[in-house]
């Protein structure tokens, strides 16, 4: 259903009101219950992996291209100047969705519902207060890529589903499960309870090199934002603290530290050994 | 010397014309032989690693902090607002500093001198084509940071002295040595001749697990960028591909690749095993 709308202030099209404006649309998007796919390649990804749209916002250059994915759903069609008013930002592609946001699970449910592999996870992040949508969204987007079977979130992380995370991470946030934790101070408790080994990543060089640690059959690697690192609660609750070698030479030299996606990376994939 | 300035297009500051204009900044930095530098942190680096200021511009609430790393330097003072209109951008911490470009070594130079740890590199990185400042300099801050000897880039590689790339670094660019090849498509055989091994990184999972390929004494990454990868020559004149292994259930969700970064991040870390 295709419906020509002329003005970037139509009622209808409110789902998709400033886009750029974080603080608004944590509560809109919370309060509609749903979220924005941005781009052909995540609106189809959303569709695969079972998301609902609500609507779709698009161009005359991109409908046709879209025909199959949009099927009945009501489809705003405007012109590339109101599309850009709209957006406030240069498209990614041409569309736009409103998509049904989905109930999370429980973090209960998450440690024994199916991970992203098979069976309940055994390999998992943990992410402590995150609050860049971008790094959150590369950092699902290498935890997916590399097997890792589901994602915790603290209280205070930024949300997967939030616009600028779904596009950085291509999508990788529908294809890994997550939950966030209701309560950051007894957060880890429930984890361990159900049989996981905490390891917390650190740039201290005096912790364990993550690729000797011990992993066993269920791990969470707990990992902090790239300023202030994780805190000292979390620290102490881990099991072992873990860290990526550093360059002696670099750290002389100033060189001492990894961008947190970077360190995301090199960590998700330690946490594959030997799987 | 502090130089009080009161108008963007005072000729005197015209080494910081149209930050953002990158085009208009390749030919400007090359002709002048110049870079900026933005930012205290990275402008205190770039001179503990030698390099000469040629003028710094600031505002008033900076220039205190920034008085020992100025010296002598030619430093304009500008208000917020000049600042703002010359820069295009919120400028990162106050500083802009216009700094001597060096000149770099020639590739044979690279190799046979010093890397960045003692004696000459064993362990570096080819970066082909990679266009985009950001991904150039977060890879040259992975490199530095793990360990990585050397770096050398295509010919048409993005510059790493250029502002963003430099900024994303965190001035990591100027902790590593680097050369650029005058010529793609001979420009392995150097790289060959003095020793090293040569392994193409690419997402083909039938490569061999660059954690299980031999390095040897002397190896080389070859990293392409995300879209294209590697080049069908590189590939070919590649002793070995390698590939970081991805999640077989996150591939069939169509979560196929990781972002370049990141990629380059494993890479990176899985080429100093054993040193």
């Amino acid at each position: 259903m295709v419906i020509p709308v002329d003005d970037a202030a139509d009622p209808r099209i409110a789902d998709y009101v400033r886009l750029r404006d974080s603080e608004l649309r944590k509560s809109l998007e919370a309060e509609r219950g749903l979220f924005i796919a941005e781009g052909e390649k995540v609106i189809r990804r959303a569709v695969a992996t079972g998301h609902r749209l609500r609507s779709v916002l698009t161009t005359a250059k991109w409908l046709d291209r879209l025909a199959d994915v949009i099927g009945d759903v009501p489809t705003y069609l405007v012109s590339d100047e109101v599309m850009r008013g709209i957006a406030g930002f240069q498209v990614h592609r041409g569309a736009l969705a409103a998509v049904e946001r989905p109930e999370l699970p429980s973090v209960a449910g998450l440690l024994t519902g199916p991970g992203s592999g098979e069976g309940p996870p055994g390999r998992i992040l943990i992410l402590e207060d995150l609050v860049d949508h971008g790094n959150v969204g590369a950092i699902f987007r290498c935890a997916a890529a590399l097997g890792v079977d589901a994602i915790i979130l603290s209280p205070r992380c930024a949300d997967p589903l939030y616009r600028r995370a779904v596009k950085v991470s291509m999508g990788a946030v529908f294809a890994i499960p997550y939950a966030r934790m209701d309560d950051w101070y007894h957060g880890l408790g429930e984890v361990r309870a159900a049989g996981f080994r905490l390891l917390a990543l650190t740039p201290d060089q005096s912790a364990v090199p993550l690729h000797e640690a011990e992993l066993g059959e269920r791990v969470a690697l707990l990992l902090g934002s790239e300023g202030d690192g994780l805190s000292a609660r979390w620290l102490d609750l881990a099991d072992e603290r873990v860290c990526i070698p550093m360059s002696p030479a670099a750290m002389a030299r100033g060189v001492d530290s990894l961008n947190v996606v970077a360190a995301a990376a090199i960590a998700c994939h330690g946490l594959m050994r030997g799987r």
